[in-house]
């Protein structure tokens, strides 16, 4: 024993193992980020989360791809990311901040565990069309950071076939997009599937989320407004405002322990 | 914390989630096991094993499969445990018995942490062919406690495509079969490919390197002999004897901790 302390944990199924590292000692690279991750060989994860106290600033989350490339953010990361930091009693629940690479984050620690992340403005900027299982969908491309088509549907989304990447229009979107296909259940009640740029479908994706209610408030006339959205991995609750945006969703932690010493001393 | 306490470990890249429980007091649930090897909303694994001990005879592998349904026994598994047992200082390194569903299983621990394991009898029952990628192999049919039909081919194993099921003759295996295609590299230096039933490829099958030894030794006019077998998920060394196998392979254990006691109660 005496090994590297872990904690996994996921929000909306998109899983993390957490490595608390307060005065940045560990020594944590690629390979190790990849065993970490690897679901036979290691503990099995979409990503690390290194939790780093800086001399000055907000706890920083060092987020890592599965891969071992270094990523500047990750909206369903923030929020296990912050939901360890009360557990942990390092923050006081409520409001506080969470430093990323790209940029600081405010957070609020509700007391269910659940995370609202502050997901920046949102911006309508046209329309365009997707095509999969054989049929067309039109949408509205928005822009939250990175590129959404986000097309509302009656179709039901659980007849389609997100196993192959739809068609899109490649001189709308020149670096590729992420493509969400949503049902209205009622007013303010949506569910939506993702098929995520250079992934494929996932079970949930918070930027998004953000943009499946922005395109159905456009097609409502609104520009301000807030859902939920049932994704595969949960729900989630999104508000839109002038300028602003902001999600909320679960973070559970699920285990917590060590690395066996001689595993990690072997990567 | 105080939360149920649990170890992650692999024997060949089959994963196995240990919940030591030597009073045998868990309420080990099938929704409990399903979400322990959710590799997303849990921990993430392949089987379950349960780590009892009875009043009588050996430590007892109370093993499940992912889906939270009970099996006998896991060649795979049954490694970890034994590793399990003499890293937590319950049993002394060498040899001893696990106790399974499919009765005592003896094995030794080496120094190294792996691990020996009889596998019994080895039955070489006819040949067969099987045809995938395009390309019809010829093999010999192996009955290790479950049907085998093990392909010595010079063709490259590396450019098989096994995500189909390979076609196999039902008059000769009426319930399945799982297929191997084996490069003999050298003399007693193997590598083998598996097609498990009802699974697909996966990265190690414990009879099926045995049986990849046996078909190697039947073309060589041999009933008795031994081997290394490099699997997708590592090596192991087969020893196949009159009426008797063994299979010799790795047993890592990656992390140990506890469970969160709110999520486990949330099952």
């Amino acid at each position: 024993m005496g090994g590297v302390e872990f904690l996994k944990g996921h929000g909306t199924e998109n899983d993390f193992v957490l490595l608390p590292d307060p005065d940045g000692v560990l020594d944590l690279t690629e390979a190790r980020v990849r065993a970490l991750c690897d679901r036979q060989r290691g503990l099995g994860a979409d990503g690390v989360l290194r939790v780093v106290r800086p001399e000055v600033g907000p706890w920083f989350m060092d987020y890592r791809n599965a891969d071992g490339s270094i990523a500047e953010m990750c909206g369903n990361g923030v929020r296990v990311f912050a939901h360890y930091l009360v557990d942990a009693g390092l923050v006081p629940e409520g409001e506080f901040v969470v430093g990323t690479r790209g940029g600081e984050k405010p957070v609020v620690v509700h007391p269910d565990g659940s995370v609202t992340v502050e997901m920046g403005p949102v911006r309508i900027t046209g329309t365009s069309t997707t095509k999969t299982t054989g049929a067309d969908f039109a949408g509205v491309a928005v822009d939250v950071g990175n590129p959404h088509l986000a097309c509302v549907t009656d179709v039901h989304i659980a007849t389609l076939d997100l196993t192959e990447q739809p068609h899109f229009d490649p001189a709308v979107f020149p670096n590729g997009v992420n493509l969400e296909f949503v049902n209205v259940l009622r007013d303010g009640v949506l569910r939506m599937r993702v098929h995520e740029r250079g992934v494929g479908e996932t079970r949930s994706c918070g930027t998004g989320t953000v943009a499946a209610v922005a395109s159905w408030l456009h097609g409502e006339g609104r520009t301000t407004g807030q859902a939920t959205v049932d994704v595969l991995g949960g729900r989630v609750a999104v508000e839109i405002g002038e300028g602003r945006s902001t999600l909320t969703g679960p973070a559970v932690l699920v285990a917590r322990g060590e690395l066996d010493q001689a595993w990690w001393d072997s990567l």
